[in-house]
């Protein structure tokens, strides 16, 4: 804990993060930026022979969409909901009075039909779903977007907003197994090629409540997840920066996304935490990019 | 309205933007970000020689600040808190059992300390006001986030998430008049540049109520907004692609941003819609980009 403080501290300092008030919402310098995108170009040299199409939600989703997908019965605690005030005028000047007393005005906000995106391809398999049929080689897609967990914390590398950048992979069982065992391999490369320590575990989610850990079990057992790891803030739990995510068909008999004969695609996803992977530069080779080795800067920048 | 349906409809049709079932809620292709991306750097070009600060702020502010910022008088109807989950085991029952039963589960989620950016430049104010006095030639920022206003619509031009960029000048009265009129000449060069006509005229901004009518009239006559205006799904009521705010000492006051001497800042922002640019231009130029004049793919690709 007083690791992941004083990183903080010294970010804040050094001014590649800002201090908003609110834990685990932060602004981004400018050099905070390039290191994000040029580890993005990075992610797209790799990538970018594969085909995906490209394709950018905005940070929030569709509530019906959400509902369905099942995100509140396994992580309801880090799910954000959009509230709109939707009175009249006397509302209004109600409203104005209670702010003006310091009261909660916030009891009288109103769920609007969308909710804060979790993780960056929930969006996604609806859409895909529309198109009708997917061909027989199935499909890749190239996602980004800023997600939202409500997870206050003093640890730089767990925000509440941040961007996660992804592909997903749509097909055959074997198709796309063989995408998430590539992805762990590029993964692990990109990330010892810019100096990173990193190992591969199976995933370790914070599902909710008792029920929860039977889901955590059946995750491990079924080895769905896995997840790329660095040290940041801590050398005994290091930070989740990859993850490699087999979801079998659920997505697709969820949404009803099949090929021309009839069955049900499969589907997996690789996700980048972005301002972990910053933060995790950062922390392995300083806060002055400049003085960051010459290999690093080189594959980051060219 | 049938305009609007219409440009909506060829839009999801060629593929540019994708329906997420949620008016002014979308996903954006590969090539409307491209349009995005290259305006930007348009925009990179004109203002890149003038040494602004950039900072990035996620998609969300800190909702205290928010609240002192007086938006909720103005604008309440427009503003998104974010709400979470923050009950126990049971609780979580009793949410999933509202969720299958196809009940409002909504209504027991608890406001965050988070709510969506209205505009790029809101969480800017306070964190500029921490660093003490400005100097004698006050500041200059670069600006950009996902903003949220809840007016859903079939106007493809009114989104209820999309990207402003800004730049926020701080500073004396006249430093920041004449920044104000700068960017007035460089909108409308730049807009002329890629084939869009334009005019400028005083701001037409949704104050709620009928007090907000007053705040409207005040807005006009002491010339503190002006607009870029560009007809898109209109020719009688052209959209508003820029927007051009002298704030005088308001945001100086409220957060006490000061000079060494004690006086207080004056401040103005000039804001691009990027989303409404790229509607623009395809608007103006067709939907597909490797047919738009030779003049305009220049400016905007070299």
């Amino acid at each position: 804990m007083d690791a992941q403080i004083s990183f903080l501290d010294r970010l804040f300092s050094a001014g590649l993060l800002l201090d908003t008030g609110v834990d685990g919402l932060y602004g981004r310098s400018g050099r905070f930026e390039d290191v994000i995108a040029a580890f993005e170009r990075l992610i797209d040299r790799t990538g970018g022979g594969d085909g995906a199409e490209a394709i950018r939600f905005p940070p929030g989703m569709n509530r019906a969409i959400f509902e369905k997908s099942g995100y509140m019965k396994s992580f309801p605690q880090l799910a954000g909901t959009i509230h709109s005030f939707c009175g009249c005028e006397l509302d209004h000047v109600n409203l104005i009075q209670c702010m003006d007393a310091g009261k909660d005005w916030t009891k009288e906000q109103e769920a609007t039909d969308i909710v804060l995106t979790p993780a960056a391809c929930y969006p996604l398999y609806p859409v895909i779903a529309q198109r009708g049929d997917l061909p027989a080689d199935g499909g890749l897609f190239d996602l980004q977007s800023y997600c939202f967990r409500h997870e206050p914390s003093k640890d730089p590398a767990r925000q509440q907003m941040f961007r996660m950048r992804e592909y997903v992979r749509m097909g055959k069982a074997d198709d796309v197994m063989e995408f998430r065992q590539l992805w762990i391999e590029r993964g692990t490369d990109i990330m010892q090629r810019v100096g990173l320590p990193v190992h591969i575990d199976v995933a370790n989610d914070p599902f909710f409540g008792r029920a929860g850990r039977m889901l955590v079990n059946n995750q491990r057992d079924q080895n769905l997840k896995f997840e790329l790891l660095i040290p940041i803030t801590s050398t005994e739990n290091p930070t989740a920066c990859m993850s490699f995510n087999y979801h079998q068909d659920h997505f697709g008999t969820k949404w009803g996304i099949q090929f021309a004969d009839g069955t049900t695609v499969h589907t997996a996803c690789v996700g980048f935490g972005l301002e972990r992977i910053a933060l995790a530069l950062f922390h392995h080779h300083g806060l002055d990019i400049e003085a960051w080795p010459e290999q690093v800067r080189q594959e980051l920048w060219g």
